[in-house]
């Protein structure tokens, strides 16, 4: 059993109340707790004693105090606990540790071995998650958790990978008791664009947004005053099959023709680019050489490659279409984009798609703005971790976890 | 100064409380209202007291107690508080009375008048809401305000109809402002899919749905979790411009070409039937024409006309691409469809739908149905009004009324 994790689910239901105000706000002082929670000063100095005495919290330096005692700034240590987080692309596999402050400690990123069957994938994750936590030095005691991002459809509550298109070997593969029972932690499964968004608004001011996740597939999610929207089947974000050019060319591929899929996922791009003449075909079973001739085809644009860049620019105004339509339907102020594959698609998409979204928006917004994310390629491991993190820390904790 | 509203807005917080819990479960006893609000039982008494003093609420006769006191059933009192709502369609134009119970007392459903400018639709509107309290017999002290439901898209912080497609003359439009100036009540101004969706929730057991509605436009709003959602500017929904059919006619229209406003709105379906030899074109810039042959249009349909059933299953089926977006986005596992077009659609759309809809769908859903409103045709009305009682009854007032 887990010491970190055990001391925190007997933890009492204020106790988590404190815990999750002082994770929010670093720097909050005793008498800024009770003002934002409500509770009494003796229960506010019992639960911080605790939470001292367990090392999730501590003390920093006195402010100075205009009149009265001082005020003492808490923050949560970091140390205090860890959650794994790891997601699964079918070309990027990301295994990272997050500590309780909401640093990654450390990251490590793998080429997602192909032709891979569940049952090794578990394998490599589990050896992964060992070798990772001890390389790092950590209290192995403190890892609450580990959180996985996959592409959907999932079955969340009984923690199952349905059918996911981009991962043909993985037919209902009951992932979260699998790598349960390979690693023995409490283990958390979720969708990829779930996770994004939700590492996305830790780390970011905004509280309302649509967040576009590009990887070797395409998918979504919505942010709305500050609430991560997961869906009622926690399957939130399908966008593949949105028509976005009704005069595309055929692909002679399984996706929607004219959908947004076809207009953007790397599978979709190299086929564009073996069509122009620049490369030639890969093998379209292994996300690894799509990858690669994805990342040839970027650098190509980005070398001034006219044929190259023009694949690109059409590319990044048939997703503006498939964003446009988002938006004029969920009426958000802001569109963020990440994923294993927007860095590389960033250089050629940012300088056109806030223009050519605007251009299709029915209700005019002064302050209207895509960016990049704030998080970077890893926001879907980092947003596992930092579910595992609530599961545990924040007092409604969600049923999404098994153990 | 109305005394209802008055008494009402002098309210303590705790009776706010208490009467929505009595609005939301009719026939609550005291020792449940204390059990579900937490208040101790004198103020529960002391709250119920007033309320029943006030004619908001009102005792029924007492269930056979097992033991003890016997357990006075809580109604709220139809007659205790009242709202008007108003829903602007290009062609029809509803004006009701809702009662503080729900129910609908007085309805009033007129063509709406065409080439008719802001301060005379001010104006006509004024007099039938004057008329509709006379001729209802109701005291005029007890009503709380009214509630007008239009076309986005809206400011509705400032009460500002901006610039509507459908209603060209209207272009930034202090409508709140100048309602509130000809009825001398409060008014709170909404998007006609934002109030459809706020009345089916409250007549409807479904907690996630998405609303499809069909009027002179289409729209739709997003209900998860039991509360509607209204996006960041309050101008969810607007969905006319998504690609449902590629291969779509070019309808000589202003509205995308293979658009779904383009598959299913009165004028786009008109436009079909003049196109098939059905019917002589009418004045297009006459939403009343419009409706006129639209409605002869389904009746042809409805009358076993095979060209006229081609055109409304072939909109059902470009409908069902569109609702397959959305939910394949949104993640829902029930679509609602209503509005002023919808009763005379659904024979043609409601056989076709749910398997087409099923067909667009990347998530399989065993549940997932497609059902007409609960409410009927005044449902944007009667949620309108539903938002001006939730203003003036609920613990959480919105802050989009103006008095």
């Amino acid at each position: 059993m887990l010491r970190g994790s055990n001391l925190l689910r007997l933890a009492d239901y204020n106790q988590a109340v404190i815990l999750d105000l002082i994770r929010r706000e670093p720097g909050a002082s005793r008498t800024d707790l009770q003002r934002t929670s409500g509770l009494a000063s003796q229960t506010i100095s019992n639960i911080t004693r605790r939470l001292i005495d367990a090392e999730m919290i501590r003390e920093s330096a006195p402010s100075d105090a205009v009149r009265g005692r001082p005020s003492i700034p808490l923050t949560v240590n970091g140390d205090g606990a860890f959650a794994v987080g790891v997601h699964v692309d079918p070309a990027r596999l990301t295994i990272l540790l997050l500590d309780a402050a909401g640093e990654v400690r450390h990251r490590q990123q793998l080429r997602t071995p192909q032709a891979t069957n569940p049952d090794e994938m578990t394998a490599l994750i589990a050896v992964s998650t060992g070798r990772l936590i001890r390389e790092s030095g950590i209290d192995r005691d403190r890892v609450l958790g580990l959180g996985i991002a996959v592409p959907g459809p999932l079955d969340v509550l009984t923690g199952v990978v349905l059918d996911p298109p981009q991962l043909p070997m993985w037919r209902d593969v009951r992932l979260r008791a699998d790598l349960h029972d390979a690693t023995g932690m409490p283990v958390l499964l979720d969708k990829d664009v779930t996770a994004s968004a939700t590492a996305e608004l830790r780390k970011s001011a905004a509280s309302d947004f649509l967040f576009l996740y590009l990887g070797s597939g395409v998918g979504a999610s919505v942010v709305t005053q500050g609430q991560v929207l997961r869906g009622a089947s926690n399957n939130i974000g399908e966008i593949g099959d949105i028509l976005v050019d009704p005069t595309a060319e055929d692909l002679g591929w399984s996706g929607r023709r004219g959908g947004l899929a076809a207009a953007c996922v790397p599978e979709a791009l190299v086929i564009q680019a073996v069509q122009a003449g620049l490369m030639p075909l890969p093998d379209l079973t292994d996300y690894l050489a799509i990858d690669d001739a994805c990342t040839a085809l970027c650098e190509l644009a980005a070398g001034g490659d006219a044929a190259a860049s023009a694949i690109l620019d059409r590319a990044a105004r048939r997703v503006a279409v498939g964003i446009g339509v988002l938006v004029n339907f969920i009426d958000v102020p802001r569109v963020v984009l990440g994923g294993p594959t927007w860095n590389r698609l960033s250089g050629a998409f940012l300088p056109v798609l806030e223009d050519a979204v605007r251009h299709e928006l029915v209700v005019s917004r002064e302050t209207f703005t895509v960016v990049g994310s704030a998080v970077g390629e890893q926001l879907a491991a980092q947003g596992a971790a930092e579910l595992v993190m609530d599961h545990f820390l924040a007092p409604r904790a969600s049923v999404l976890v098994m153990d």
